[in-house]
């Protein structure tokens, strides 16, 4: 499975090995969502670098227990140091959480000039300026994409592509499992605790919620996000911090009775010179972007002097998604460690211009339109009589489009009325013969329209599902 | 103003001039968007790189207009040759749009080593893959965060912040004139070629709106993304595109029956190892985040295995957001550039862990919680008798607190009622004196609930703005 240089050879120039390795302290779930994407994603980690990016070595307390992923080729020990000491791994990820040993490992990893990627949030943001001192000082990268917004790229977008703007305001939905609560609460009407239950249940929360729903975890967070937008760093303890766990019912039915909706928020704004950095619940108009963030995700809004208002959503945890994240940050370093061993000369170029290097290009077969498929809307324009709507969707049966729903409009004074419906998912070859052959129709006054459909799960979303029917048609 | 070596010397390692010299050539609406955000950021550009980066040169058929901004220390020519040939400038821009002569100056300034930032969509959908490698060839750099999403930073997001996930689908709104012209069609009900007059008039749409409403414009940055997000160049005659110009108010209507909100969206998915690419109108469920994206905004919707749904949020266009990403691609280009040239030895690290490099942090000091300013939901739970809502805004007014809006739920059958209230803008320092104050009055039956309310431009969004009163109390 990971053979060296599997790409085309001569893209691999100077003295480069063809291997970047990995070494992993902490096998958790963020740890094991790692590994995943790693071993799943090999062959395209392989075609955006041009090198393989092998995990090497894991450290963890518990190295028995089977994680439901093929480890065999990966040398396991409970002592980090065997990582931290092996001259062999390039980047070390560092994903036990908390503050000490982690500290300590990070601190000695960057002293033996590893490369580090971390997703600890609570360290850095205790810890962060003596860690990314200590990190300049040697010489080496440390990147956290996975600390605050799980899979949602929110540091990159603060360090590189808002890098041009002047940030003044930061709002964030940056815990899951409080959003979650919130959301609950508000389409139930049911209370805290009750609904803190169900979230347990459902591994939404953990056993001690503490630190998420009484914003701890939020605090940490903003205080990274802070860090890059304003270049100031926030002892945590100066964080106005207030949880979710006294927000009641009644209130969040009044705030929607002024039009409001309950987000816990993490807010970091600059006013006249100086920074305000809280988390609390927030009352935040309901037709704000921020105000539809429900259920376990989270989003980021970014304001900028140039750019204005910005927006960043997506799972702000899981193992996969944060996994993703980590492993998008070991992508980063993989590239100027191979950059600076000569790929991309006489410039170094660490990122090719596509994404992925030129010669390791699969591009796929694109599709013909006729061969599509989706739901549909459809707007025939028909005379008012019995019969019509029978014709019509004969006609579409005998193209294998299946109907969803109808809506009749009430019987015009004279001439056409229109007849709406919405298909089941359909080939749009079968959809254009259905409707060539019922323009042709008397009945048919108007070349009918059509609008295509997206959606997840759009079935659930259909409020006339199945109701066919109407009068006089 | 721009002086050479503004921050703490030490940090300028190698042989390094302290000065990034960037030529522009097209100076029209994002040239100058591009220049402002270049001068107005000044200092905060010096702060992330620890070098300058200077607009030296700019190209224009027209050098005679003024573009209202300050370009007295900055050389201007017609031709753009002396850009191309200037061996000083490192970095040229190119913001002159269309196909020809773009491409050529673009291909010639590659062939004599200077790299390169552009936001021309057409030229990239069109001849992106010969210049991405004449790029390669030269070894330079060639960035487009400017081509698609205004100043979302979606190209960064595409080929480093999802770098380790195999993206599925793209669903994208990226034509803010045609997302306005759906939006005001939704709220208003008019038609498509008021709609346009009125968007025309406001600056919102093009004279010649062709390319904008006829979704030429989406597909051009779809193509992009697509070859971004899948490694598959598409000729932009192969994908379909359906513009909005047919969109009739009844269809949007009939969409919103069905619980739907019409979107021009550019699609891409991979489907069974095809790829599917096209620009249409299209319906989509209503309480989708994408459905909420309304007027000029841009989103796009990126799909991945790992990652799921993310989805990114801004204004698609105008001068200064897709300046201001010119410029972010600028910093990055530079970055590479001083990394080359020696910064951060002994592994060179071109973007700092924070975004801004240690020594030329700048703290702003923080605002401690009593002297925030933000607007409150207070919830008093009183007595059910008449005076209580006089003594209590009375306090509050005493405390410079004024009220926007009550609401008084009605009579319960014994004990406390619930008295709501939303403030304006009041001192965090004044709402705490006054509910301590207001909770020690033997009419106040419990703690008075705060909740602060964050919202731009909040006071639009109050149901209930300067309606005082209720019955009793």
């Amino acid at each position: 499975m990971m053979k060296n240089n599997p790409l085309n050879p001569p893209l691999l120039r100077g003295n480069f090995s063809g291997t970047i390795h990995v070494g992993l302290i902490g096998f958790g779930t963020v740890g094991t969502g790692m590994a995943t994407v790693l071993m799943e994603q090999e062959k395209l980690i392989a075609r955006r670098l041009g090198a393989n990016l092998v995990l090497t070595q894991i450290a963890d307390v518990d190295i028995k227990r089977s994680r439901g992923i093929n480890i065999k080729k990966i040398s396991l020990t409970t002592n980090p140091y065997e990582i931290i000491l092996n001259p062999k791994i390039d980047i070390i990820v560092e994903l036990i959480g908390g503050i000490e040993p982690a500290c300590k490992f990070i601190l000695d990893a960057i002293s033996h000039g590893k490369h580090i990627v971390t997703a600890n949030k609570a360290l850095l943001a205790t810890h962060g300026e003596k860690i990314f001192k200590a990190a300049e000082e040697a010489g080496v990268e440390i990147l956290f994409e996975g600390a605050v917004g799980g899979g949602i790229p929110i540091i990159r977008v603060m360090k590189e592509g808002l890098s041009a703007d002047k940030i003044t305001a930061i709002f964030g939905i940056v815990n899951g499992t409080s959003n979650y609560i919130l959301t609950k609460m508000s389409e139930e009407g049911s209370g805290f605790s009750k609904v803190l239950k169900e979230a347990q249940s459902l591994g939404y929360a953990e056993a001690d919620p503490t630190l998420d729903v009484g914003g701890g975890d939020s605090a940490h967070k903003l205080a990274i996000l802070a860090l890059l937008a304003f270049g100031t760093p926030i002892p945590v303890k100066d964080i106005f911090t207030e949880g979710i766990d006294k927000v009641a019912p009644m209130d969040i039915a009044f705030a929607e009775a002024f039009g409001y909706k309950m987000k816990l928020l993490a807010i970091a704004k600059q006013v006249k010179g100086k920074l305000e950095a809280r988390v609390h619940p927030t009352m935040i108009p309901k037709d704000e972007i921020l105000a539809k963030v429900n259920g376990v995700f989270n989003a980021v809004c970014v304001v900028g002097k140039s750019v204005g208002e910005t927006l960043f959503y997506g799972r702000g945890a899981g193992s996969i998604p944060t996994g993703s994240a980590v492993v998008s940050d070991l992508i980063s370093i993989a590239r100027n460690i191979l950059n600076q061993q000569g790929y991309g000369k006489p410039h170094r170029v660490p990122v090719p211009p596509t994404g992925i290097i030129s010669s390791a290009r699969l591009p796929l077969p694109i599709k013909p339109m006729a061969e599509i498929e989706s739901r549909y809307y459809l707007r025939f324009m028909v005379e008012d009589r019995p019969g019509v709507l029978s014709a019509i969707s004969g006609v579409l049966g005998r193209h294998h489009i299946s109907i969803a729903s109808v809506i009749q409009q009430g019987r015009k004074e004279a001439g056409a009325v229109p007849l709406v419906m919405m298909t089941h998912k359909a080939r749009e070859k079968d959809i254009q013969m259905a409707l060539e052959k019922i323009n042709q129709s008397d009945s048919v006054y108007k070349p009918t329209v059509l609008i295509r459909v997206e959606g997840k799960d759009i079935d659930q979303f259909l409020p006339f599902k199945g109701r066919l029917g109407g009068d006089g048609i």
